[in-house]
């Protein structure tokens, strides 16, 4: 197994354990297949399974996974604060080692054919395999989510990628797609004051000017006295972490605060890591084959 | 395979290629061992080879690599200038992942133990394997090289911890031991002056007065036409390469000079880049199990 890539699927359940339990057995019971991470929401009545593999290997559980949530999970009757669309919602697939986006697009286009054909559910891709600029945006095919996708798909505009042209009546319609692995990344600052935190937000983050690839909100810690520039940092290779925090250091400047401290929520890839160190400690040369783990890590599966 | 040690044994052969492959051979046809780097000076008249693996699987490459080194090189015509008291002239053991100090000292022992009894080569337990302080020191127990210790192992204060009291004739004598993992850190300043290295180099290492675990030299760079500072971290766990780089460029600043550039030389374990990151980025809690390469080689490793 020399290529590593993960998925991160998102399932509109999250109050029924043992359905978002037989999910992830699909995943796990996968060969050269490994469930890192899987998590239920009550309120948005929605599960996340972190999974990280082989891509051939990956594909086969995610197509198990979503007939397994498509058998149990019915969105006629699905509640829930999150804005959905299907039972399996949105299927990401995510380069992490010697793979490349290309071979995740291509990976996406071909669970999506099998999911659209055998579990007949219609599949949009989204994201880096979209075939146009309205479909690599989520929220915009989700848009009118399950209920009013009976009508959408009528649309010209909305057809399918794959799968029949009528919405499951029961699963609803799916996204699958490639992206680049996202880092929550928070950084605290040492005040009560929300609005600092939220001015520092809109500075670093797209949609108000900052770094193409940050989005960014203010939050108020208030059991810890603090506030938080809480980030979703959709590519690090491109925006740097380092950069990002250093620009938050000098806006906090300008505010008299100080940075306090940050966070990593989840998991990050070594790449990250090797970038960050390159750029702190001026080392010019430096890559992940030079690392005693991954070079390991090479060796083993390689063998 | 949970538990990964490093081996980086030293050979007085640095002419004759054939015998140094024959020797490396011996590792590459271990199971669960991998050979990530050999080299030869031929000045120095001496290889060093860098293997990783399971300890169980290190010990029996050390031990066949040791037998075919001694069967091979014969010390009584070895001339070079790097000194010398043993064919294979020092091994240590290092732990890397999920493996501790105490478990290398306790590989050395046994394989030193078989060296001595099933190679008739005396061996002597230094660095943290060292029954006293004196055979802790390396440079203290090769004193003397191998011409010297036909005499100096008649000494009681030199008596081997293992196998026979006399020397071996062709193979000398050979030390084993654990160590922490060994960083090769080099920090370019923009001047010629090799002044400037050599004053930083010695605010910064232990034999002056500096941080505990470093020891520099300043070098001068004459082809890009600036000096260095040349540093072996001993233990970049306890001495951390992000303080002694920022005490570096709080020196430099005060002869005026800059910080142009660091390298790594060679091979970096991982966890040494998440302690660089979570100086900088001020991170708390990261740690190696949420790093994805990390968790992969535990999952695979572990399969």
């Amino acid at each position: 197994m020399k290529k590593v890539i993960e998925s991160v699927p998102n399932f509109s359940e999250g109050r029924r354990k043992d359905v978002v339990i037989e999910i992830v057995k699909q995943a796990e019971e996968t060969e050269n297949v490994w469930v890192f991470d899987w998590s239920m929401d009550h309120d948005h009545n929605r599960s996340v399974v972190t999974i990280v593999g082989d891509p051939e290997y990956v594909g086969e559980a995610i197509f198990k996974m979503a007939k397994k949530a498509v058998e149990l999970i019915d969105l006629r009757h699905h509640t829930g604060g999150h804005p959905r669309m299907g039972a399996v919602d949105v299927i990401p697939f995510v380069p992490i080692k010697n793979s490349t986006e290309d071979e995740c697009i291509e990976l996406s286009k071909k669970v999506g054919k099998r999911i659209g054909e055998e579990l007949q559910v219609p599949v949009y891709l989204y994201e880096k395999s979209a075939v146009n600029k309205e479909r690599s945006n989520l929220s915009e095919i989700r848009k009118g989510q399950f209920e009013g996708f009976f009508e959408k798909i009528r649309s010209p505009q909305w057809k399918p990628d794959f799968g029949p042209s009528e919405v499951h009546p029961t699963a609803g319609v799916v996204a699958v797609g490639a992206r680049e692995y996202l880092i929550a990344f928070n950084v605290n600052l040492g005040t009560q004051d929300l609005n600092v935190a939220n001015k520092i937000a809109r500075a670093v983050r797209y949609s108000s000017g900052g770094y193409r690839f940050v989005k960014a909100m203010g939050v108020d810690l208030k059991e810890k006295g603090i506030v938080q520039v809480s980030m979703n940092m959709t590519n690090y290779k491109k925006t740097p972490l380092f950069r990002v925090f250093e620009t938050i250091k000098r806006e906090a400047e300008r505010y008299g605060v100080s940075v306090v401290g940050s966070e990593i929520v989840g998991m990050i890839p070594m790449d990250a890591l090797v970038k960050t160190f390159k750029y702190y400690l001026g080392v010019d040369d430096l890559n992940d084959e030079r690392v005693i783990e991954y070079r390991l890590l090479d060796e083993i599966s390689g063998s």
